[in-house]
């Protein structure tokens, strides 16, 4: 059973260099690469994309929330949507805060009242009534009017547009806690607020932010590990890990404080978009952050020098999509009669598949068929497996209209109880990446799953 | 080994309902139940408590951020308080999502351009560029001014007090998803914005959220199911479970849409604070955010009626709180020469606790045995385990110094490599609830930690 698993996690390994043979067997001819198909192509691929995901309860109906989903910003997830963003966010915690590099995670407030730092920060919190109040005082002059509104907007929080302010702030405690040495980071995840970039509304976005500080020689080395580390991280999780790219942010386009950029980018159908950028940023933020003084700031092997900060910010709603847009794969196949069909296939990481498993019934004694169901959820629950309770729907459908609406939610497994489990104790278990169908016994699927997801979160 | 990490989440166990044999030993009088002392003490309780949290790294320093963290808002978290919380969401989140009960997660936007439902929210996100703009108009009179700063708040979107008007938006595509069945749930957890309460300034808070849709003839049931799933919940994790209690609300407090509402309440030494609250909501506020559709809203078996609501919303910052404070034993004591001792314990449940182990070094050859180190480091992030890597603090400390620190922290076991360790394997394990040093073998001790986290999951 752990040979089958592993040679399936390594069978989707190649997958990713080369078509598999199984995958042979059924695709004669894949349009996802983007190189390969005209423009007109391109525009289908993506509305058939969104139609998925909006079908597949990735992202809520409605046009201005598909655009905004397409936009990269965060928009209304539906529950798979939501436990992919998710599980893409624990994975970004893991591999940024367990590795031997020391960081931490902080959690900062999204709005702040420092005015000293709020003179660039574009959106405020006012409080509508007070706004109200104001503007209703009758005896009041135009010039008072402007004066009150000004002090206001004033005294009204700002909203964050990223979490590197947070970040220079908690350097202080974070730098006690490691006892004054360097290299550290500080993580931090959420929710970040843009103001409108011409599209007339401010929007949020779901970033992930590591500040990293280290000595000032260092920082351009760091600025390349980290570089390496992102990059090597989005794609392991890819179906085709070339879509992923890093590349040096030209000398016109760096940030005022930044010395060297370097930006993740994917490729969608539509063009390139950035999904994390790196800055290798100085110590003038961090000095202005802490009024200059340099005393609270030097490490202990520094000789009265600041730290340099690299910040890394990444766009994990944008990463939603990279992924959904990189793992569907449309597959198109004649059967027996040359009639053409078409398969799409959300072949999302087995640690990003928001389902792993989905629980059907097959033909037999409904009720008792029921309860085997039952038993084995609360089985996939208790193991953390998440499971689609596929059991519940009781409108008849086909299995090609179960195993297609599986491959388009992306999920991992579907394990469908018979009569002859009743009898037997087995039960079918079809697999989305291979489609091949495998009797098992009941006792053993839990164990299958388990090995299965954790073989492949070693990858 | 089994055996003895099984006896140690028992006699945790029996902590919760009496002293447990091993405290006894030590806690010659416990002086943390309010009732049991005066109002000086209760500030006395209090103001340590808080320092404890800023100088164990649960909350950032700064008399602002307190005040905040006391009052139940957000606050600056440093890493170990980022942790808890991280921990107390997703217990929060399997509780909710893995249950038997259908409950789907969701993610809406944090603000919203709905002018409709807008009304009553009284924070809105203004881009301060745009008002600045505005003002600056030499050639308007004054009530054109004041017309166009009302435009542009009605234009600027809201920002959310709570979860349930994005959930009551949601109902219908979910709706679908379960095939207009009854009941089931949508679960959100996340910022949300509070104005200012008399304090001044309006504040964030990490708010948890079900919304439970079933029938009206059933409404008045689940909300006792899910007040009772609740107060277990809170007290799954307590170390006195006595503290977290539920109350109706008084029909004088109710809400105006609600016809009943229980309260999840827990006593700090300052008084009682609300750390969850339930309602059952009727169905005014899905029709009317539907529009008065009905058609989209019934269920299958329903007879034309609409779904009834019950909402569940915590606030998980005062958690971490009620937590802290929960946890926290001041054990008193005399020494051989009746010195009085006093030892602070953060007893945070081991699901909860930000670090599981502490890794330190004592007497011997430093370079090997930071190897051994950094190697069981590596051993313990690849199993998941959270890693407190004292062995890199170069400063001396005596043991007894490490311990306290540890013991505030809450961390649950400390490793101490030594001379021996390099010569037979073996190294010290010292246990926070029972302050009992054991030796084991390197080679079992990730396995120990695996098996006594696990067990206390499991509870």
């Amino acid at each position: 059973m752990l040979s089958y698993c592993v040679r399936n996690v390594l069978s989707r390994q190649q997958c990713i260099l080369k078509t598999s043979p199984c995958t042979i067997t059924l695709a004669l001819q894949s349009c996802r690469r983007p190189c390969s198909s005209s423009p007109g192509e391109h525009l289908d691929q993506v509305g058939s994309l969104l139609q998925l995901c909006v079908d597949r309860y990735y992202v809520s109906p409605g046009q201005t929330n598909t655009e905004l989903f397409q936009r990269g910003m965060s928009c209304s997830y539906g529950p798979l949507g939501m436990e992919l963003r998710r599980n893409l966010l624990e994975q970004w915690w893991h591999s940024v805060t367990q590795s031997t590099d020391q960081v931490f995670g902080i959690n900062t407030l999204s709005s702040s009242k420092d005015t000293e730092t709020d003179g660039q920060r574009p959106l405020r919190m006012v409080e509508s009534d007070h706004l109200k109040h104001i503007l209703e005082q009758q005896e009041v002059s135009r010039e008072q009017l402007i004066q009150k509104v000004q002090a206001l907007i004033q005294r009204s929080p700002s909203l964050r547009t990223s979490f590197l302010q947070g970040a220079l702030e908690q350097f202080v405690p974070s730098f006690e806690l490691v006892n004054r040495k360097l290299p550290f980071g500080l993580a931090e995840s959420g929710l970040c607020f843009q103001p409108s970039d011409g599209s007339g509304c401010p929007a949020e976005v779901t970033q992930t932010s590591l500040v990293w500080f280290c000595s000032p020689r260092t920082s351009s080395q760091w600025l390349d590990h980290w570089a390496r580390q992102r990059l090597k991280w989005w794609r392991t999780f890819a179906l085709s890990p070339s879509d992923f790219s890093s590349r040096d942010v030209p000398a016109e386009e760096l940030e005022e404080a930044a010395s060297r950029g370097v930006r993740i980018i994917y490729s969608f159908p539509w063009g390139q978009e950035t999904l994390e950028t790196l800055w290798s940023r100085g110590h003038t933020e961090l000095l202005h952050t802490h009024k200059g003084v340099r005393s609270k700031l030097q490490w202990r092997d520094g000789r009265k020098s600041v730290p340099h900060v690299v910040s890394v910010t990444g766009n994990m709603d944008r990463g939603v999509m990279a992924f959904l847009s990189n793992s569907l794969q449309q597959l198109k196949r004649e059967d027996r009669k040359q009639k053409l069909l078409r398969r799409k296939v959300l072949k999302l990481h087995p640690v990003l598949a928001p389902v792993k498993v989905a629980l059907d019934i097959g033909r037999g004694a409904t009720v008792e068929l029921r309860q085997v169901c039952e038993g084995l959820q609360q089985e996939f629950m208790e193991a953390k497996i998440p499971v689609w309770p596929g059991y519940l729907e009781t409108l008849p459908t086909s299995m090609e209209q179960l195993n297609a609406k599986y491959d388009e939610m992306g999920v991992l497994f579907t394990v469908v109880i018979g009569e002859n489990t009743l009898e037997s104790g087995l039960l079918q278990v079809r697999s989305r990446d291979t489609t091949i169908r495998e009797t098992k016994h009941v006792s053993e699927i839990k164990n299958f799953l388990c090995r299965y997801i954790s073989a492949a979160d070693n990858v």
